[in-house]
């Protein structure tokens, strides 16, 4: 096999030389993961025999490239693999396809950790609100912010409208459609998100709080854009997107549109595999910290530990990390844990995150009695006292 | 908990009875696989804890409801879960949301197969070509089609169209940019897509053959479509999409776009632990066959059993098995196995798959010598002779 000069050459004058770095964990002994590690390095980019690769610059620059490798527990190795950041530099489907795209397929291999260069970083505008943003917005300058969803699935518009507004005058701060509530007949996108905005706002001028609601817009790739927009005319303050279900992109275009120019919190319905399979996936913090920021959201959901799902303590802590560790001039976002979240955890939250999250209540809001504005005041006045 | 009389007359309106099933295979022992199921049916609903939800249709009617269970392995259960279709209706991105949204980051569920009834199946167009529509397209009536893939990354577009040139002098059906060719800098997509295109379009002009050039569009959510429109003006013949990365609906928008009516194949990157989670995830048939088909692929790429990832052979029959299966009035699909296939296991892939398959062959056509053309007309003709 042998290309062109004309392409080498077209080539060099592409390749800046920054790489960014994937660091990979593998399982299995030693010889099997240092193959997995080259293997890794053909599969993501050339999906060439390496024996069939001519010497040359595809070879050195465009092949990843095994920067580090050692022991990472008992069966359990970690490889630094770095690649030409022009291999990936479109877009974040690109990006994610050199990551973990056909590897996707291949069992114990787990992304860990990203290091992305400024060169790859420039790309992304990331969270246009982020965390003092959003504490901005809403009003909020100290304590954790709080979170509940508009539930349950089958109710009307009306009905879910009323219960934005016990809310609201309760003092939740986000006041959210559940993640399946979406456009179902029975309770449309248009006509809700009018409802609930409304019914906001009428709170708010009732208070002279903050508070805002945020719209679901996970949809049809060709709608979401028109959605968010939508309801950013009816008036919602912020917007709710599963990017698992819409693909990860969705975010990004959210996030950078002027003219939507609202909050996104990202929702993890249908990824979750992707951080729940153990040996292969993406690792926890880079899945719902690191990649969801970088996308642009302001807000990451996920299962807090002892709640209805099944992440660690450790996995968690690692989530909120990532929210806010340096990733080039990206703003810090909130870790939003929730899943079976209660008012009484409050406290142990608290001791584990700080003030910088966004305490996500659903039905736990409804447990104590029909009255939503009072356990709402409950839940705030327990967080003010703390 | 209580809801308005006027919220329950409204649902009541337009609840039509009809429901979906999904057969969920559950994980652990009996009494934990019957509350999975219990969970399940309210996880991907209401979201509510069950004692909350009051009397009401949206008990009996939203909350899923387990219509079967019963033992399927050791220590494996298999439980058929329905849905009223209303919850779901709306799009693909809100059936799979309830399909396995939330239950996603809960361990030991895995989706086995769907039943989907008229009113859901009614928005869905499916793929615009199918089996029959490619054949004819590719004037092949028979064998079972070619594919290769044009690679590797780093190459020039004048190189990559050299490649696409004497693969369709060598007669392969479809030509395809390798899935990890996108719009880097080094080989621009517009570029990249004329060239390709003029070079298959030259070649059939030579053979008198039907050759296309099957352009990747997986890239930015809101330029999809129009890289899908561009590379038809470009003289593209048919469309490469990675749905996990883009999002399934963007195969929904390609296959209904009446301006683009391309073939569209879909590829797995990035969505591989779906179906390698074991216990988790989306079983391989429903996955790479049922919703890939639902969503309008006309092809479905998948590793091959016996290739370099790690399929089985009965997980491969099964895939193809749902590319054909009755699916409403939704056209067959090809199946087309790949991943380090090579010419040499082309009986054993007539053996299994019939002659309803594409012979997806990508480095394996380099092997045997810099020769392209030559290695395809070699591979045609070992399939002609069989």
């Amino acid at each position: 096999m042998e290309w062109s000069r004309e392409s080498e050459d077209r080539l060099a004058s592409f390749l800046g030389g920054e790489r960014f770095r994937v660091w990979y964990l593998l399982s299995g002994d030693e010889a099997r993961a240092r193959a997995m590690a080259a293997d890794i390095c053909l599969e993501q980019t050339v999906e060439f025999p390496g024996d069939l690769v001519p010497p040359g610059l595809i070879k050195d620059a465009i092949v990843g490239r095994v920067e580090s490798f050692g022991a990472a527990g008992p069966g359990l190795f970690r490889a630094g693999i770095s690649f030409a950041v022009e291999t990936a530099q479109s877009d974040i489907v690109q990006l994610l396809n050199v990551i973990y795209g056909n590897i996707s397929i291949k069992p114990d291999i787990r992304v860990e950790r990203l290091e992305l260069p400024a060169g790859l970083l420039a790309g992304y505008s990331g969270p246009r609100f982020g965390r003092e943003g959003l504490r901005k917005l809403l009003g909020v300058p100290g304590r954790p912010l709080t979170c509940t969803a508009l539930k349950p699935m089958g109710l009307s518009p009306g009905e879910i409208a009323g219960q934005a507004y016990r809310f609201a005058l309760g003092g939740i701060d986000i006041i959210k459609d559940d993640h399946g509530i979406q456009d179902q007949v029975f309770c449309p996108f248009e006509e809700r998100v009018a409802r609930c905005a409304e019914a906001v706002d009428r709170a708010n001028r009732e208070t002279g709080l903050r508070s805002v609601y945020m719209a679901n817009v996970t949809g049809r790739m060709d709608r979401i854009q028109a959605s968010a927009r939508r309801a950013k005319e009816l008036g919602a303050g912020a917007l709710l997107l599963c990017p698992s279900l819409t693909g990860f992109d969705a975010l990004r275009l959210l996030a950078e549109d002027r003219a939507i120019d609202l909050p996104v919190m990202a929702h993890p319905s249908f990824g979750g595999v992707m951080a729940t399979s153990g040996t292969s996936g993406i690792a926890h913090p880079t899945l719902y910290g690191t990649l969801m920021r970088l996308c642009g959201a302001d807000a990451t959901v996920y299962p807090n530990f002892g709640g209805r799902f099944s992440f660690t303590k450790e996995e968690c802590v690692g989530i909120a990390g990532a929210t806010s560790e340096r990733l080039g001039s990206l703003k810090p976002i909130f870790p939003a844990p929730g899943g079976g979240m209660t008012p009484e955890r409050t406290a142990e939250m608290l001791d584990v995150y700080g003030k910088d999250f966004i305490l996500l209540v659903g039905a736990g809001l409804h447990r104590n009695g029909p009255d939503l504005t009072a356990n709402a005041r409950q839940l705030l006045g327990m967080l003010e006292r703390m």
